[in-house]
């Protein structure tokens, strides 16, 4: 028995779809919700910036009673998770692993396609990581810079997106890609539209179930579940309360979002 | 004879149409621009946040050789400046106020509209500012959350930016609306494909003239030109050194970006 929180982070509300995820397959545990309002999107700051903002958080999150944490943040996996982990000894698990290798497991011809922002494309994570797995495997990785902000207005579901889809994915659906990895925490809200879009044969990855999955793999073979049934308890910390977060987070989470606090970090 | 320089500011890269817009009427002053890429966008901060960050930005501006400051960002003009303009005494220029008193010259009817983000449009500074000026003015003020993230995706003149702006101006072509404020100092760059949606009767104000002309106006009656013909400089401050900025930093300005320098306020 481990009572302890999953702790997750994230800039902003992307996050949420993961949080939405874990308290579906593990509904018994505590979680805190860390979103760094204040210097989002990470993916338009610099490398250093988003080490220094994740090292704060952590130095943060470990003053809790936390037994994980989870960069639920593709931009903070990838600029800062390998240094950060270094530095703490708590597990921790990244936004990007868990989907690459559930598309690894799934691919059947090792034609495996990425789609995220423009900050994690270009950082070139998912290729290097992709390829260190399996060196025989074809990447194709676009960046879709308008997915984030057509989700934030609430237009996942409408013609709007499924015309931009179809002009971001016009190459995935001309390529020999099965596999198509959602590498941003945002793109599950957008997964029926991409479905519409996509060829028929080529299976999504979502990955804020891969990251969950993965969590609950961690903390099961760690030893580290709470297995006491209670009422599961989810507090939020923000670096600014922007109107925003409480409405829009409500929708990314499915559920009212209440107990938020401001910190500085 | 003042060679001091105009200073303009903003959270990102939209005042580089003000500054393009400056250079063209005041080619002989001298320019420092100031970009706080840490923070951008402005727009997704709370006020307080956005007060604390443009007096920290004046206090950086100050010490340098400056004539004026412009708050090329609606978000920090509507949050910020009356509160700033309190505590400094150096001349200060907001992004509102020129393309109001432009509209209120331009319009026939005083039926007015305004386009600009969320934040902007749900801080009701435009809606409010109009009624001071005219109370008979009717207004209609609509948020726009997409036309950011299109300009800053290259995509102003595409059919995926018309078909966006057809559905946001929907209301407007329906009103009796002559004369639409561009409310945000990205959307010169739409000003195309605005202008082919919109109905043919209502007259665009590029905020981002209005505002240069106003500061024209102000530093020719308070003698503050430089009248000496020399080849003006521009620096740039940036608090982050994201890849983006230079690159679309110069689209926007429609020059080569030289000279950045990052700074921490």
């Amino acid at each position: 028995m481990n009572d302890k929180k999953i702790a997750i982070f994230d800039s902003g509300l992307g996050g949420l779809t993961v949080l939405k995820a874990l308290k579906n397959i593990l509904p018994n545990e505590n979680y805190l919700y860390f979103g760094d309002v204040a210097h989002l999107p990470y993916g338009n700051k610099s490398k250093d910036a988003v080490i220094k903002y994740s090292e704060k958080i952590i130095q943060f999150l470990i003053q809790d009673q936390i037994k994980i944490i989870i960069f639920a943040c593709n931009t903070a996996s990838s600029f800062a998770l390998d240094y950060i982990k270094q530095k703490f000894t708590i597990p921790m698990i990244g936004a990007i692993n868990p989907s690459i290798l559930y598309a690894l497991r799934k691919t059947k011809n090792q034609n495996i396609a990425v789609i995220g922002t423009e900050a994690t494309i270009s950082s070139n994570i998912y290729q290097t990581l992709i390829k260190n797995n399996n060196q025989d495997a074809k990447i194709l990785a676009l960046s879709c810079p308008l997915f984030v902000p057509i989700i934030e207005e609430g237009w996942h579901n409408t013609t709007t997106a499924m015309n931009v889809a179809e002009i971001y994915l016009k190459r995935i659906n001309q390529s020999d890609t099965d596999t198509l990895i959602l590498g941003c925490t945002h793109y599950p809200l957008l997964q029926a539209t991409l479905q519409s879009v996509i060829n028929k044969n080529i299976e999504l990855i979502d990955c804020s179930l891969a990251i969950a999955e993965a969590t609950k793999r961690y903390i099961s073979s760690n030893n580290l579940l709470n297995t006491q049934k209670e009422v599961n308890e989810i507090e939020f910390f923000v670096t600014d309360l922007p109107q925003k977060f409480n409405f829009m987070g409500s929708q990314f989470l499915g559920e009212k979002i209440t107990n938020i606090q401001k910190v500085e970090i």
